[in-house]
C-alpha cells in the first residue's frame, strides 16, 4: 500500500500599516515596480492611514510648537496614540515601527529579519519629528535609512518596504536573483556585463565570452573580492561577518 | 554724497534629469511635500527621462541576459549611452550619478555638497544593474543610500532628491530649521516635546516649561549629546568630525 504525502507549503502574506500624514506621497511607487507585484499576488498588504483622521481639532492640525521654544514643529501624541492603539485592537502587531534619523541603521540583515513578520506599523515622522512620549511608550523600534536628514519618514518608510517585500518568498520571479546580490553574503557585486560584446570599441572582459563556466565563476569571485576590498573594506571586516 | 549699495541675491535654480524605466514610480512623491513646493517655487526643476524611449528594438527592451551566464538581467548600454549624449548636449552637467548598493554612501555632508550643484543627472538601475561599460565611461559619482538592496534605483533617487532639495535655500520656510537637524552639527537631535504638558499621566520634562531659556539650552545640549553617545557613539568620533 502506498503512501502519499503532500507537502503544503502556506504562504502567509505580510500586514504593513503605514502611519503618515501625506498618505498621496506614498501612492505611485506602491503602483509600480515589485511592490505593486507583491500586493497583486496577494503577498503583501499595504494599508495607508492619514494622521489627520485621528485629529480631534477643527484645524484637523496633527503639530504644536516645541515646549522650551525653538524652531520647527513637533508631532502631537493624541492622534498617533488613537490611530496606533485602533490597529492594535484589531490585531496584534510583531513591531511598531518610527522612521527616525538617529534609528538603528537599516541594512540587509535587519531587511532579512522583518521580512519574516505578519504585521508591522510603520510611523512616519514630519517636522522635528514626534512628541518623546509617542517614542517612550508606544514605539517598539526605531530605523533609519541612513545618515542624512529627510523632509519626511514616507521616503524612509517606502525603502524599508521595498527592501522587506522583495525578499517575501515568490515575491521576486528567479527567487536566486536575491540570493546573489551585493550584501547577502557581505561582498560587493562585481562588474556585469550583457550585449554587445564590443560597443565603440569598449569590449567585455574575455573570459566572460569564453564559455568556461569554472573559470568565469572564479574570476567573478576575484571581482567581487576586490571591488569589496577596494570600496568597502569594512564589509570584508570579521567583526561585521 | 551717499552711495547706496544694493545686494542682490539670485537664486539660481537646479535641474535634475532622472533617467528611469519606471517614470510613474517617481510621480507621487514629487507632487507633494517639500519637493513639490521647491518645484512650485521655481527653487528646482526635475526631468524625468524614460530609457525605452531610447531604445533601439521593436520590443524597446532596455536589458538582456548577462555575459557569463547567472541569475538576472543586466541593462543596456546603448539606450543609457543616447540619453546621457542627448541630455549633455543641451548643457554641461556638474555629476552624472548612478545609485548603486555598491556606491559611496550617501551622508548629510554629500547632501549639502551637492545641493550647491546646478544641473545632475541621476540613472536608476534594474535588474541585476547596468552594464559595467556604463560606469566605466558614463558615470562620475557612485551614490548609495544605504547597506541593503531595493529593486530599483528611483527610490534611491528619491530619497537622494529629497535630502538635497530640502537643503536649497528657500525651500524650508523656516531656513534655521534645517542647520538644527541631526547630523548637522554631528550629533543626534534629543528628545522634544509638545502639548499637552501631560498626556495619561506622562509629563514632559518640568525644565521645558520652566522659561529658563538658557536652562532649556543647557538640557538639550545634555540630551543631544547623551543621546548621541548611547546610540551612535562613531558620530562622537574625532575622525568624522
Amino acid at each position: 500500500m502506498g503512501v502519499s504525502y503532500f507537502c503544503i507549503l502556506v504562504l502567509k502574506n505580510m500586514r504593513i500599516d503605514i502611519i503618515t500624514i501625506l498618505p498621496d506621497l506614498l501612492k505611485s511607487p506602491f503602483e509600480a515596480s515589485i511592490m505593486k507585484r507583491a500586493i497583486k499576488k496577494g503577498l503583501v498588504e499595504v494599508h495607508f492611514h492619514n494622521l489627520r483622521d485621528y485629529t480631534k481639532n477643527k484645524q484637523r492640525s496633527v503639530d504644536d510648537y516645541p515646549f522650551g521654544g525653538g524652531a520647527g514643529m513637533v508631532m502631537m501624541i493624541q492622534p498617533i496614540d488613537d490611530c496606533i492603539t485602533k490597529l492594535k485592537s484589531e490585531r496584534d502587531y510583531d513591531e511598531i515601527i518610527y522612521m527616525t534619523p538617529d534609528g538603528e541603521t537599516l541594512n540587509q540583515k535587519m531587511a532579512n529579519s522583518l521580512s519574516l513578520y505578519e504585521n508591522i506599523i510603520i510611523l512616519c515622522g514630519h517636522y522635528k519629528g514626534v512628541d518623546q512620549r509617542v517614542r517612550d511608550h508606544f514605539i517598539t523600534k526605531e530605523i533609519s535609512i541612513g545618515d542624512y536628514v529627510l523632509s519626511g519618514g514616507e521616503l524612509g518608510a517606502l525603502i524599508l518596504c521595498d527592501a522587506i517585500i522583495r525578499l517575501i518568498p515568490g515575491v521576486l520571479s528567479d527567487e536566486t536573483s536575491a540570493l546573489t546580490d551585493s550584501f547577502q553574503d557581505n561582498l560587493l557585486s562585481g562588474p556585469i556585463y550583457t550585449r554587445p560584446a564590443e560597443y565603440k570599441g569598449w569590449k567585455v572582459p574575455e573570459v566572460l565570452t569564453s564559455g568556461h563556466f569554472a573559470k568565469i565563476d572564479k574570476w567573478r569571485e576575484d571581482m567581487a573580492y576586490e571591488h569589496t576590498k577596494n570600496r568597502r573594506p569594512d564589509l570584508l571586516d570579521e567583526n561585521n561577518l
